[in-house]
This record gives C-alpha cells, sequence and structure tokens, in this order.
C-alpha cells in the first residue's frame, strides 16, 4: 500500500494537460558543435554553397539536435527531475533554419494507471508558428524521495 | 515517364537488405557539449554525485545525442547525400554510460513503390552487442543528378 501511496502523490503532482515550455536560437555554432560530436557531416547542415543548390535553399540545422530541445523541456520542466526516456517520436515536417527560433512545448496527454510513467505529446514551432517537428515521448519517472 | 526512369535508377542504388554502420565512443566532453548546445541541464547526464545516486549509478549519456549517430549513419552511407529526415521513431532501451562504442546499424526494409522514400530500422548496440536504442526512420532522398 504504501507504494501505491508514493504512486498517488507523484501522480498528483502531474496531470493531463499540463505543459511546459522551453525556446532557444540555433546557431550556426550550434550546428557545427553538433556534427562534430554527432559525426554528422550533411553538407546540407555545414556547407552555404552545396546547401543553395538544394530544394532548402540555405543551410539548415540537424533535426535531431532541435529534438535536443524537446529534451531539455522534458528533463529541466516536465515531468522534470528523475526523468527517463523510453521512447520518443519525431515526424519532421519542415526544416529549422540557422537562425530560426525554436519553442519546444510538452503537453501531458497520458498517466499510466499503476506505474510512474507518462506519455506526452511533443511539439516544436518556429518564430512564425510553424510546426516544425510533432510527435509523443514516453517517460519513466525515477524520483527519488527527498526531490 | 522520364521521371520514373530516373527514380528508377535511384531505387537500383539503394536495395531492401542495404545496410551501414558508424561507430563511436562517447566521452563525457560530447555530453557536456551537447547539454550545452541543447540546453539539456539534467544531472543525471552532468553530476557524478548525483548520478551515482540513481537507479543508473552513474552518468548517462543523453538518448538524443546518441541518436545523432543514427542520422550521421543515413547523413553519410544510407542513403546517404541527399537524405532528409521525414520521420524517427527512438525507443530507449537501457542506458548509454560515459565511455561506451556505440554503433549505429542502419537496414533498408522499405522503398516506396514510386517515390525515392526509404524505411530503415535503426539500431544503436554498446560494446556488448546489447541494443541501446531500436527504432524505424523514414527518408525522402532528393539527390541531384551529379551527385
Amino acid at each position: 500500500m504504501r507504494k501505491l501511496d508514493k504512486l498517488e502523490i507523484m501522480k498528483n503532482k502531474i496531470n493531463i494537460g499540463d505543459e511546459a515550455t522551453l525556446n532557444k536560437v540555433f546557431t550556426s555554432e550550434d550546428v557545427y558543435h553538433f556534427a562534430n560530436i554527432s559525426l554528422d557531416n550533411n553538407p546540407i547542415h555545414l556547407d552555404d554553397e552545396y546547401a543553395s543548390k538544394t530544394i532548402f535553399k540555405a543551410r539548415i540545422v540537424q533535426g535531431i539536435l532541435v529534438s535536443g530541445l524537446i529534451s531539455a523541456v522534458i528533463a529541466n520542466k516536465l515531468p522534470g527531475n528523475g526523468s527517463i526516456y523510453l521512447k520518443q517520436e519525431l515526424n519532421f515536417k519542415i526544416p529549422v533554419f540557422i537562425g530560426d527560433e525554436i519553442t519546444a512545448k510538452i503537453l501531458v496527454t497520458k498517466i499510466h494507471q499503476n506505474k510512474p510513467i507518462y506519455t506526452l505529446s511533443t511539439i516544436c514551432t518556429n518564430q512564425n508558428n510553424e510546426i516544425v517537428i510533432d510527435g509523443e515521448a514516453i517517460i519513466l519517472l525515477n524520483r527519488k524521495k527527498d526531490i
């Protein structure tokens, strides 16, 4: 029973419909750093001349780097401390260009009946309010008693 | 008809069952860099003392950073140049620790009948051959004639 009580307490702290956001301007420097640490050397991210000849006409930010902003909202805000990623689905709708200001928004859509597992809608929009990424995350919350 | 011929040529270059891999050791420096550019300040990635008290007992690499290695194989090898991400599904199975050597493996599982769209199985394993991430990607190939 004690375990269930603890879960109930945790559940009460996070409710369906809760949301959180975080925004960031992605710079050329960010894109080069991510290329270095991920080994993704796609010239569409790194080479202005190459990118100018593609359908996008300019360099774009790596989709996975933009997705990092989703994990930042999850880790820093909702569910926050103790979040463990179980799943992330990402649908890349339109490209993110260097200098775009992206807002990642998390919305709690489902809470597991007897486990601290949360389903979240995860949407990234640009400064023109266009959806650049949508998708869903599933998070296990392993929060310590004293946090 | 000309367009179909072009697609046919492209399809012949990539077949169901084709695969490619890339591997990388994720370092503490990589983890700090990714925290900076993604804004993900989860102490489980950054703080040894905090991490030692969690179920993982040590700092872990951000799941999204590890996923970057998948996009690197896609962009650099298969389908390679001209790859545009439409979708990525990521199932995080077990954690990646600092110093783990991760291999990302891409396998072509489906090719769209009349568009240059490829479905890929995307699996990351560690140095013990344990699956750390599995999932699926969908890629549109926008390859220029001269490439």
